[in-house]
């Protein structure tokens, strides 16, 4: 039987996920292939923890060139994970003209495009299934069989960390510092769980669907991105009155010969598929002018189904190599000469409905220069909520918006935020209810 | 700009679809190939319909050779439907070197061996993604990026007609026969019902999903088929009593060397994302041994979805032109010589939670002897409900069994319906609720 080599880089738990995967998984997947898979190196710095993996003798190695440059070795693995060491070593590899396999989004939102640049002189493929949605098969959808759709809209829910935080928060109405905690304790969230909580991780990986969904590239700086460290229980109970619930939905929408990619906190109605997807679970749906709304579910991350993920790209790019064929596919989808640089949307042009809550003093009158403040700024209330009464305090006063303009919200805020009868800043969430 | 031409036999709903979209997305579609695809030929018996598709004079046929046998044409398109003359058609087509697309589930799940063996034999590609799902891409997903997974089960809402019946029968308590009679005066169901009410399509497309995850034949004889005509308004609120809703779902799980394969009526939890997957959308849940439970919903059906996934396998095989690979991938994922023939576990074997409702007159004893009877055959009492009291009348007797053997239940019930304290055929739904 002809053997495949593969090498990887990078042997932490998602490192060793795909080594199992190869190991146990070996018999199938030559059923599916024709061929074995033969994982002939491993690179990492610490090769002495026990990873739960059987290796031959001289598999690990510290010495990462025994990887990129062996000339038996056809597709490199990078799992290493963030932008530097692992972008030379995958420039590296390109140069030696190996094929990639990589779940890194941060690398790929940030230098893809000198990525694929080199992929394409170099005549090699840079897959990367598993930097978005864990082990979801998206992107292969996006770049594959949904091939033919002209998309108009792709949201996801792509960060478990943060939809764990936020389900349980709903379902307990517990608040954001207990559950982080816990989850920080289950290992759920890092220790430093900035890059998940600020929405960052989101970001990344909304950039790559946004480039696969429309072509083009993405200024990942121009991204506007919110976490969800300032969602409250008092939020998330208002959101149920409403009937919604709040997600971290990443959105990329085509405009015009513009794009929208934001990541922030939105409310979603009670009763839409994307609004159950709970816990760890990711979503991403897409909407293209032929297949209509689709939508995918699974879990996010996690050793197993991110090397589910991994190891499928790999079998993707041996039954190329089998086959005879020479770069099948460009990383985007798209031939890297029709890739555009759409220009991102400022968040202030964009419309949306709005959840405001204002921290107002119970005083008569206040309700009226609120609604005015609104007005001046053309926009229409379409409900309200003031709940309790008690002279002389701070109430809560919540209105929920018809449609307007974010600029248009944003200077009716501020206005309102100056007001003597308003104590602390304001509240605002993005609904997003145009779902079908 | 490279030319790739396709012929396409059947130019009804999705025929006519197909053609817009390659017309509509010709573009975009070069975009992402870098080769014009060309619709050379469409072959109907009927070519003076207007299909509000422009095309060019001479693409129009009535003879369906200029498609099979022209040496230019790569990929032919079959969407005709049914078992002939599809499969003399697709046969010859495969006979003259061409790779084959076909949204035919009939055909394959009764003659795929043969025109797999065939295509191997010719070394062509035969895709089918809109065979099963409409514009979902699960089956691309099954034998592409999640391959490297040994999948445990797979299951699907997989007929928009039934779903959409069964939707409105919960929604307004209606009945089967109302509910059919007004998704035939709008389109969604055909004027001869019979192959989606009775469980038959969907039969077909289980057939296809079992043999991919599986890789297997599967005999479609020996799947038990049992179609949602009996379901009832009253069972539909007893499940909601119980928390379930009632689907018609198609199972296939792999068990010790053999599969289950079935399609039934199933109460399903409330609250599982598959339960909400209403109308005419179709859902597919898989699971597999690194990627866990992964879940696809869309539109099942209609003209543009199904296009969706017809141009999508044609971009797919016209990448794999363009680089050279001579069947670059086997029609169900496996190679050929690795597909298995697993049997079928008969029904009687399997082991399922059961809703068995009893028609009994109300006298005392009657609920001693149901529960004895179900208690000689090891069958253990969940929880029961008997509704109302009118001595002398007949009342209904709901009964959630714990996991019995469907022979077990059987033999019961027909005991049970030999008491002469029952009126009429007792009614037995099964339950799948080990969904996580």
């Amino acid at each position: 039987m002809e053997e495949i080599h593969v090498g990887l880089v990078g042997f932490g738990t998602v490192g060793a996920g795909v080594a199992k995967l190869l190991l146990q998984n070996e018999k199938l997947i030559s059923e599916k292939t024709g061929a074995r898979l033969v994982l002939k190196k491993i690179a990492d710095l610490d090769i002495t923890t026990d990873r739960g993996v059987q290796l031959a003798d001289g598999v690990l190695t510290t010495d990462v060139d025994q990887v990129l440059c062996d000339p038996q070795i056809a597709i490199v693995i990078e799992l290493i994970g963030g932008y530097e060491p692992a972008r030379t070593f995958v420039m590296r590899a390109i140069e030696h003209g190996k094929h990639v396999v990589t779940a890194n989004k941060a690398l790929l939102a940030l230098h893809g495009d000198e990525i694929y640049a080199a992929a394409a002189r170099r005549g090699v493929e840079v897959l990367f299934e598993a930097a978005v949605g864990g082990g979801i098969p998206v992107l292969s959808a996006i770049k594959g069989n949904l091939a033919g759709n002209n998309f108009q809209t792709v949201l996801g829910i792509l960060n478990g960390t943060c939809n764990y935080i936020l389900t349980r928060m709903t379902q307990e109405g517990a608040d954001f510092g207990d559950v982080l905690k816990t989850a920080q304790e289950l290992g759920y969230a890092e220790a430093d769980p900035t890059f998940d909580i600020e929405g960052i991780d989101t970001a990344h990986k909304i950039s790559l669907l946004v480039s696969l969904c429309f072509g083009t590239r993405v200024d990942f700086k121009s991204i506007y991105t919110e976490g969800i460290s300032s969602v409250s229980a008092l939020d998330i109970n208002f959101a149920r009155d409403f009937g919604y619930k709040i997600k971290l939905l990443a959105i990329g929408k085509r405009d015009n010969g513009r794009i929208e990619v934001r990541v922030h906190p939105t409310m979603i109605p009670v009763g839409h598929p994307i609004a159950d997807v709970d816990g760890v679970f990711n979503s991403i749906r897409l909407t293209g002018d032929f297949v209509g709304a689709v939508m995918f579910i699974g879990r996010g991350a996690g050793m197993d189904p991110t090397a589910s993920a991994v190891v499928g790209d790999v079998i993707e790019v041996s039954r190329s190599i089998l086959a005879g064929a020479v770069r099948r596919s460009a990383p985007l989808g798209y031939l890297d000469d029709s890739v555009a640089t759409l220009p991102i949307k400022p968040i202030g042009e964009i419309v949306s409905k709005y959840y405001l809550r204002f921290s107002a003093q119970d005083k008569p009158g206040v309700l009226a220069k609120i609604a005015g403040a609104l007005g001046n700024h053309n926009i229409s209330i379409e409900s309200m909520i003031q709940q309790g009464r008690s002279a002389g305090e701070t109430v809560p006063i919540v209105i929920m918006t018809h449609e307007a303009k974010e600029s248009e919200i944003r200077a009716a805020l501020a206005e309102i935020d100056a007001f003597d009868v308003i104590n602390g800043k304001s509240i605002l969430i993005r609904i997003e209810d145009n779902l079908e």
